[in-house]
Order: C-alpha cells, then sequence, then structure tokens
C-alpha cells in the first residue's frame, strides 16, 4: 500500500465567482430563435457552463501560457454551440476538437507516438440524458477521434441497424477507421498528426529506452528491466484532454481524449476509450438528486483499474461534493486496493455536479441551476479552465501539488461554484 | 421502458448436492506434492469448484448435446488444474481453452464473422487475488484470445517495463496479435478458425441483410433501416463462453471469451473485452466478507452500458445470494435506465460467491469453503456446467425460460451450493 506521507488539499473555493455572473445578459439569451421557434409547452434555455482539461501530468512555466491557451479556446468553443442553443453533448464535442486540435496536447494533432513510431488514438464521449456511450481505441489517421466517439453515439440513439443488427458503441484500430470515413469524417495522413515536439519526444524516448534495456544487458535482464525507473516518465506526459458541460436544461455530457502514454505497444487502448475509465456523465433521476460530470487523465492503467469516472461520479451524489472528490480520490485512486502494488498513482479528474436551485429564485419562471465544478489530481501539476455561457471569457489555471509533496502520493482538490440562470416561458 | 409481462423464476436448489461432495478423497488430495514440497506455516490445499457456461442464447434441442458436451470438458480440464494445485485463474484459464476450442461456441475456433467475412475475437481475465485485468479486442489470427488476455495479466503482475513504462492491460487488433506472438502464442491462420457452421451462417446472415436492405430501397430506407425486425438475432446467436473458479486457497478468477455478434462491423469490441461488463473476480477483504466471481454472455452492448459483471459482483455482498442476483437482474440489467431505449435485453450471468465456513468444521485443522453458484439469464437458454475438484464428472444443464415468457422481458435464476474441504496442517 501507498503511504500517504504527505497530503495536500488546496481548496480554492470560489464564492466570489457566483457573484461575477450576469444573469440579466443570460436572460436576453434565453429569449432566443430557440424557444420563440417551437411551440412546446417548456421551451429550452440556451447557455450554460464548461469545464475542460489539458491533461493532469506535468507542465513547465515555460509551457504553461500555451496549456492555458488552448483551455481558454476550448472553453469559448463549447460556449459558442451552448449559446447557439447546442445541447450539452455537441457542446463537450466543441471543447474536445479544440484540445485535439493543439498541437501541444496529448491529443489529435501531436499525440505521443506509439513504440513503431505511430500515432494511436483513444476517444469517449457519454451523454447524461440518453446515457449513450460512444468510443474509439488505438484509432489512427483521423484528427479528431472525439467526432468518431460523437458519431458512433449519435448513431446508437437511432435505434437497431439492417436486420436487427445492434449498432456498435466502441470500435477500434482499422476497423474504427473505416467506419469513420463511411461517416463522412475525413481521413488525415498519420505523419501531418507528428508535430516536430512529438517526433523530437519520440526520438528521446527510444534512446532511454534502448539505454535502459542496454545496461541490464548481461547482468539480469529480467529482474533489471521490471525494475520502476524514477523520474523516467514518472508524471511526465499524460497529458490526455477531456471537458465536462451542463446546458440550461440540466442534461450533462463528458468526454476525452488522449493519444496514449509515449512509447506504448501498439493496440494499446488506455482509460480515454474505456467506458466507465474516461468519462461518465449522468443527468439526475430518482434516488441520484445531482447531475454529474467527470473526465479523466492520466495513466490509463491506473485510471481502468480503478474505473476513476464512474467512481467519482457516484460519489458526487453525497452532500458535500468536495469532500466526496477527497474521498473519492484517498479511497477509491491512492489507496485503492486495485492499485495496491503501484508504487506512484497517477491521474486527475475534472468533475462537475449541477441541481436546479430552489431557493433565491427572483420569479417562478426563472430557473436557476447551481453548479459545482472541481478538479484533482496526485501529478505534479493539471491544467484546467472554465467559463460560463454569460462569461465574457474562460478562467484557466495551472494546479500544482504544494512543494514538497510527492506526485503519486499526494494530492490537490480546488474547485468553484457558478449559479446559471433562465427563463421559463 | 420495459414491461415485465411475464417474469419467471426458477429456483433449483441443490441441497443434495452438497451432500454428494466426498470430503474424504478431498482431505487425500490436500496431503499433496505442493504441500509436502513447500515448508510454509499455511499450505496450500489443493481443489475447488468451477462453473462454466456457453453462452446464453438460443440453444435448440438438437445441439443441447454439443455443448453439454464442451460444458462438461470445461470443467473437467479446470478440476484437472486444481488438482494438480493450479490457482484459480489457471484454471480458469484452461477452461476457456476448452470452450474455445469447440467448433459450437462462439469463441475462438467456429467464432461468428464479421461483416468483411473475418473472425475477430474479445477476451478477459480477471484475478480475484491481485485484482489485475488483462483483455484483448478484435484480435484476429490467435487460436486462443483468452491465453493472450492470462498472458497480459501475468505479464502486468511482474511490474514496469524497460524505462518506467507501464505494462498494458488491454490491446487490440493487430497490434494485440504481434504482442502475442511475440510473447510465444502460435498465430493460426484465420481461414483454419471459421468452421462450415460459421461460414453457411455467414452466407445466411449475408442474404438476410441483404434482403432487409433490398426491401427498403425506394420507400423510405433511414426510417426502415433502424426498424427492430423481431425474431431476426433476437436472442440467436449470443453464445459468448466464460467461467468462474475457486480454489480451496479461497481464490477466484473469472474469464469470458467471445467471438461478437454476427455480422458486426470490423473493429467492434463487446463486452467479452470490457473491464468490469465481461468478467469480474474479487476476494474477500475487508468490507467484503465474499469473495464473488461473474462472467457474462449476451448482447455485448446491452451488457457494457449496464456493466453487469461488476454490478452483480458488488451485489453478492448481501446475504441472500438468490434474492441479491434476482434485485441485480432485474434493477441493473432488464430495467436499466442504461438501456431505457431498447425492446429485449438480452444476457446472462454465472456467479459463483464464497467464504470460509466456521460452523460444523469436524477438527480445527480442517478448513471449508462454502460456494453459492448461480446462472441468471434473459435470453432463451443458457448452458452451464458445473464440477467440484471431487467430483468424478461435471453436471451439465441447459437452463430455459418457462414457455410462453418473454426473451429479453423476464428471466429465469438457478443455482446450488456445495462445500469444498480442506486440510490445514
Amino acid at each position: 500500500m501507498i503511504g500517504l506521507s504527505s497530503y495536500a488539499v488546496v481548496m480554492e473555493s470560489l464564492p466570489s465567482y457566483a457573484e461575477e455572473q450576469h444573469p440579466s445578459s443570460l436572460m436576453t439569451n434565453c429569449r432566443s430563435k430557440n424557444q420563440e421557434s417551437t411551440g412546446s409547452p417548456r421551451p429550452r434555455c440556451v447557455g450554460g457552463f464548461v469545464l475542460v482539461h489539458a491533461g493532469a501530468g506535468y507542465h513547465s512555466e515555460s509551457k504553461a501560457k500555451e496549456y492555458k491557451h488552448v483551455c481558454k479556446r476550448a472553453c469559448q468553443k463549447a460556449v459558442e454551440q451552448l449559446r447557439a442553443g447546442a445541447p450539452a453533448v455537441e457542446a463537450v464535442t466543441a471543447a474536445l476538437v479544440e484540445l485535439e486540435d493543439s498541437p501541444f496536447t496529448n491529443a489529435g494533432m501531436g499525440s505521443n507516438l506509439n513504440l513503431s513510431g505511430e500515432i494511436e488514438c483513444d476517444a469517449s464521449i457519454m451523454d447524461g440524458k440518453s446515457l449513450h456511450f460512444g468510443a474509439v481505441g488505438a484509432i489512427s489517421g483521423i484528427k479528431n477521434p472525439v467526432l468518431v466517439a460523437n458519431c458512433l453515439l449519435n448513431e446508437a440513439q437511432k435505434g437497431k441497424l439492417s436486420a436487427g443488427r445492434i449498432p456498435p458503441c466502441f470500435l477500434v484500430g482499422r476497423g474504427a477507421h473505416d467506419w469513420a470515413v463511411s461517416h463522412g469524417i475525413p481521413p488525415c495522413p498519420s505523419e501531418k498528426m507528428a508535430t516536430r515536439f512529438s517526433l523530437s519526444a519520440y526520438r528521446r524516448n527510444k534512446r532511454k529506452m534502448e539505454l535502459a534495456e542496454g545496461t541490464d544487458a548481461g547482468v539480469n535482464q529480467k529482474k533489471k528491466r521490471r525494475q520502476s525507473r524514477e523520474n523516467e516518465n514518472g508524471s511526465g506526459c499524460l497529458d490526455t484532454v477531456g471537458a465536462v458541460v451542463v446546458d440550461l436544461d440540466g442534461n450533462v455530457a463528458a468526454a476525452v481524449s488522449s493519444g496514449g502514454l509515449a512509447m506504448k505497444h501498439p493496440g494499446r487502448v488506455g482509460q480515454a476509450a474505456h467506458y466507465g475509465c474516461g468519462c461518465w456523465a449522468e443527468n439526475a433521476r430518482n434516488a441520484n438528486p445531482y447531475s454529474t460530470a467527470v473526465s479523466t487523465s492520466g495513466c490509463g492503467e491506473h485510471l481502468i483499474r480503478t474505473m476513476l469516472a464512474r467512481e467519482c461520479s457516484a460519489a458526487m451524489q453525497s452532500e458535500d461534493a468536495h469532500q466526496a472528490l477527497l474521498e473519492a480520490m484517498q479511497n477509491k485512486f491512492i489507496s485503492s486496493p486495485f492499485l495496491a502494488s503501484e508504487d506512484r498513482v497517477l491521474g486527475g479528474v475534472i468533475v462537475l455536479r449541477c441541481c436546479r436551485c430552489v431557493e433565491a429564485q427572483p420569479s417562478p419562471n426563472i430557473q436557476g441551476i447551481l453548479v459545482e465544478f472541481l478538479w484533482s489530481h496526485t501529478t505534479e501539476s493539471m491544467c484546467v479552465g472554465y467559463m460560463s455561457a454569460q462569461d465574457s471569457k474562460a478562467k484557466t489555471h495551472i494546479s500544482r501539488l504544494p512543494p514538497g509533496t510527492v506526485p503519486g502520493q499526494s494530492l490537490a482538490i480546488e474547485g468553484g461554484v457558478c449559479r446559471l440562470m433562465g427563463v421559463v416561458e
């Protein structure tokens, strides 16, 4: 078991953030074309909130600006969708496309190269309203894997295929690529997805591996091969990306996308394609008072074996969101019996939960959604961004473990609260 | 939501089975080479119990004999391993190899062909002691996918690879195939894995699809394509295979293997490769008084989205195993909010749970394990076999929904109890 030698909690409560919202501007949005064009008794409100991450791992000060910038753009893209009346699942897809398109993140363009020098990506998406899920694993030659996951989700919602066949929710490899192209998603030559940075990282990792395996030769190769080499790939480039969104109808969605671990074996699929592990979204219903959405980042195998996205989502039904996430990260991740043999448990999550506000409504036809949003990580740092549809720009932040704490054994947790308001006519 | 128009419960309690055990013969086994060769203070007892399934789906009377026969042989193989002192995880692998080798099951040899006429298999295995998991998805050209899953599990337990790389727990496609071959698992030409039966089923399904899509032309193709065609592929060939084992040390293991749905899209991965969905095994610890092992069968997408293996395992910590499984199948599967849009929810599970017996021990150095084993399915039938290491041969059974009940909306549940005894010296 991992010794919790140091345990860091950094709760940056942001009550002032709630005050910064401008419900009046949102109310203007809410009287938009969507409501005017439909004659339904309960018109949809436009607006919502997005929280994105550009990965739990290590973000050097020198690259901090780039990471923050891409998070900002991703939030902006999601908010554009929300303002146009798109549901949460489309807004979360828009955020992911922006994150994948950045050459600095380990997803889509600029993904880590595998052992053979190829790019194979994982991505998944979940819609909290329909509870449908779409995922692709080890897919090559597609610039935006999240678009394939989203397309799988949409196709599955249409019902059965010819001859009563059940549509797939998870496709991998060549088959996933071909399915994507046949559904109108353009192929992209793999060499265009590699960047100067990812290629030089590949050559550096390759040398490191050869060196590690070379020193083993002649001694006790098997034994040495298995030894953990501290600081090598420790909490380095694990910068999977993801986002969680709630729209003003209270629907949540979550998505995640990753190029996977550097120097992974071809065909390796990580948490980003794994149900319950990479992302989770579940609208409130019956016994669950809160809608919840979660996206994870970090070491795929650790996140798979602890099913961290679903565990965090389930924990979020407790009264105190901060305490619930703290306990989930501690008991279901760092100290999980599923990872008892691991010396450093590396990962991070972004979480949002929301419920309808019943108190302090200015009028019966104005409905409010209270959004609590948090992030937590055991890696050295995690880059996040967040924005509501009434904000003029996104806020970004690189969360870091306090100095002196040990990655994989300690955690940081931060978050805030935001109130969304909309008119029901 | 699915209407529970008819609800069938067939509990075949087998108290007589417990009486049929011969603890004396097992006690002889327990004084075997394993105990004599080691000087450990608590020698391992050899023996245990295995429960296998050859799929939830539809088993015609004419083929019943074949299915029973392969279940019998699979039990025998697992018991041979248990008698030789192998742990649960090796015994469950041996059972799966036998099930995969049968041309009658939809796993390994004789697997369903996909849309392109190729065989792509999924398999996974979980060890309740280490909680490690290994899985392969959409793998071609390997006769026994479970051997690759088992090899992944074993390799992961050895710790990190060179340069601190984390070993994979899930590989797919060509990468999975190449990894298998590089780890000593021989390739097998795909054409040798197809059988006369699987090829003729492919041709039949192809015609059915062409017919279904042909009749659509000119009418309202999109709409028609999506209509569910009753009885076509309804609860037909979903005959994934699996097994659950407990050894006399109380360690549990579970495994599952599948050729997937007939006419699936290339690259489609079903529940058999999905963590928490195809199989689950978890030794007793702390708050969990029971060791549990589960293996599932049926429509992969339904089993993924309900995470049925893990749900059934969690449910098994309740006092009444039969009631707990009944409620899990009803609330977490047939009536699951995750499958609210499905008209027929098709699947089956085999489950075992066990705990050390404290009562009625003939002497302090004889330890007993009480094993409760159950199966439940919403498909028309499910073929199972079971055997303890002190039995001379396996028992097999084809469980069927009672006449007049509707597959996908009703369920059958059956099971038994068995007491294993061993000497601790």
